[in-house]
């Protein structure tokens, strides 16, 4: 089955016949046509006869060949009139969550609101279970990541800054194939390591601090994503403690994956092992979330979400904890639900690490 | 009068008592108060009897004491149900162009679509009439990429990469003072100059290469956007016959600067001393576009736009000609529509400016 005929099943369950899909990233998803469409309309509508049709600004570069219905306007056309014209008035219009103001109140004008519904999950749900080629496509990436990991350990040396290491990640990841990053990459020297977003800066490198590495790169158009947490020089008791409860967390957590377990019985696993130890409160976001051709895609791993495991989805798993103003672990892994289990998409240890350095 | 007033003023010239402002940027340029919001509802409504209401989750970080009214709502609270008690349902709503569909079509629910309007004109053109504290900020951010101009042409030399001298760049901001890059730079060499959007690969120094820098920084949030093109080594008749037409494109528009000047009028001076010189379709893009807060606002300068230029408007006059394959030339200031004239916020030299390098 296409992508496409499997969001229309899901658009049928929602009861839906027609949708309009403007994130780029979706119809990316869907066709294989790949526009920044900035501020103008970009659109695929998919209709019930299967005549789907892709609205396209002159200034787009898009093969000619590409087996679309194509409405080509400019930028002085009226080009939500165009779309009107392809509308079937008589049925519900489903679009997708982010389709702005601008476009969908010229698109609603004259009509009642009841006809308007978001059918978002119908892609969104369908993007969150990766086929084949996007299994393979993610596995890449995560191979890059692991060996960019361990070149990263590499540059955990005397005197050396956050932003010092973050500026080498990008060559690094260029040289092992990759595109570029899936998000700004995250090194946290010691207390920094205590916010889960702190930005690399010039914070320079003291023997016992924690260093936590958040990365992730893009090959092929899809992201990795991976977090590990080491010692420069040495290790409290403290600092082992944590780190290992939160490795005890990441693992429990995986090893209950497979297809049918509920998404938030993930994060509970995880959530209690920290909470029994007493650092409930020092874990303070979701265990995951989905990715792929996104960095952060709909679909979360948390107490929330009690969607269910199927085969295809790829998601992080991330417990952390955080004590402010001394330190912080975070361990994370991608993982691909199998149709028995769990194939983790990272390798590279998670074994309490201590680097000596030079 | 305050920014809101000011937005306010304009919103009752499209006969609007309320509007919903959802652009991160906006709202801050209205409230100072600057939130990320990604996926989550963050808004500001403008109320009549002057008190305006935030909406905002309680993982924003807000100050306590910002003067508005305030609701807060978490992750699994009706939001949308909370900005519908706020709103006046027997009068027009504004909205802005962003709003997205899911959070406006839940605002729509059971209402009639005559209650919505698209009314983001009452901030986008307050938005373009900067006041004195912003013009002072933009002059600063130009300043700065003045002297960061100069130091990039330290950095043509032999043998090097438009990605070497580009990786530089940031290290050159943050020296001055600035917070970032406002856009990724480009930086193109010989051929790749005909590309006005090349960005910067592996591509290394040749002797009578052009040398095309577009460049910008944000300062106190303000962002500048400048473009100079030297030659490395030697320049031919040719690069110094098109260097010289656009030069002189860029100078006679600026020269036309005053308040009442149609912005179309700019355009078309500049593309009319390019096409007389037979480079017509070699010009390939609007003259210029807005900027302030962000890198490009609302507003462009073009042969469509019938606006007329007001005192406070900051906007880019960068005349190009490319040919493809050959070679590239672009020429950009910063300009600050004054009382009586204008004001060049970029003051690197224009003269034609040939490398002799290292």
């Amino acid at each position: 089955m296409t992508r496409i005929d499997r969001v229309f099943k899901a658009m049928e369950k929602q009861g839906l016949s027609q949708m309009l899909v403007t994130d780029p990233v979706s119809v990316f998803y869907m066709t294989g046509i790949q526009v920044e469409p900035g501020e103008r309309f970009f659109a695929l509508l998919l209709k019930e006869n299967g005549e789907h049709v892709l609205f396209l600004n002159h200034l787009f570069n898009v093969p000619e060949e590409a087996p679309f219905g194509k409405v080509w306007y400019s930028d002085t056309d009226p080009v939500m009139e165009y779309v009107k014209e392809q509308i079937d008035d008589s049925r519900v219009l489903g679009v997708d969550k982010d389709l702005k103001a601008r476009f969908l109140l010229p698109l609603m004008e004259g009509k009642t609101t009841e006809n308007f519904v978001n059918a978002s999950l119908a892609v969104d749900l369908t993007r969150g279970i990766k086929d084949a080629d996007e299994q393979a496509k993610m596995r890449a990436a995560s191979a890059i990541n692991d060996q960019a990991m361990e070149r990263l350990y590499g540059l955990v040396r005397k005197g050396t800054t956050e932003r010092e290491i973050a500026d080498r990640l990008l060559e690094i990841y260029l040289e092992l194939g990759a595109e570029g990053f899936s998000f700004p990459p995250i090194v946290s020297f010691g207390a920094n390591a205590a916010d889960p977003h702190h930005m690399p800066d010039d914070t320079v490198l003291t023997p016992g601090d924690v260093v936590l590495f958040d990365v992730g790169c893009v090959k092929d158009g899809y992201c990795s994503d991976m977090t590990r947490t080491v010692y420069y020089k040495k290790a409290t008791e403290q600092n082992r403690e944590i780190y290992e409860l939160v490795r005890r967390a990441n693992e429990a957590a995986i090893a209950k994956i497979k297809p049918g377990v509920p998404l938030c019985e993930l994060d509970r696993t995880a959530r209690n092992i920290i909470a029994e130890a007493g650092y409930g409160e020092n874990f303070n976001h979701r265990l995951g979330h989905f990715i792929g051709l996104s960095e952060h895609e709909f679909g979360d791993v948390s107490l929330a979400n009690e969607q269910t495991a199927e085969p295809g989805m790829i998601f992080s798993i991330e417990p952390g904890i955080y004590l402010a103003g001394e330190t912080g672990v975070r361990i994370e892994d991608l993982v691909l639900v199998t149709p028995d289990g769990v194939e983790v998409l990272n390798h590279y240890t998670k074994e309490l690490t201590i680097i000596a350095g030079k």
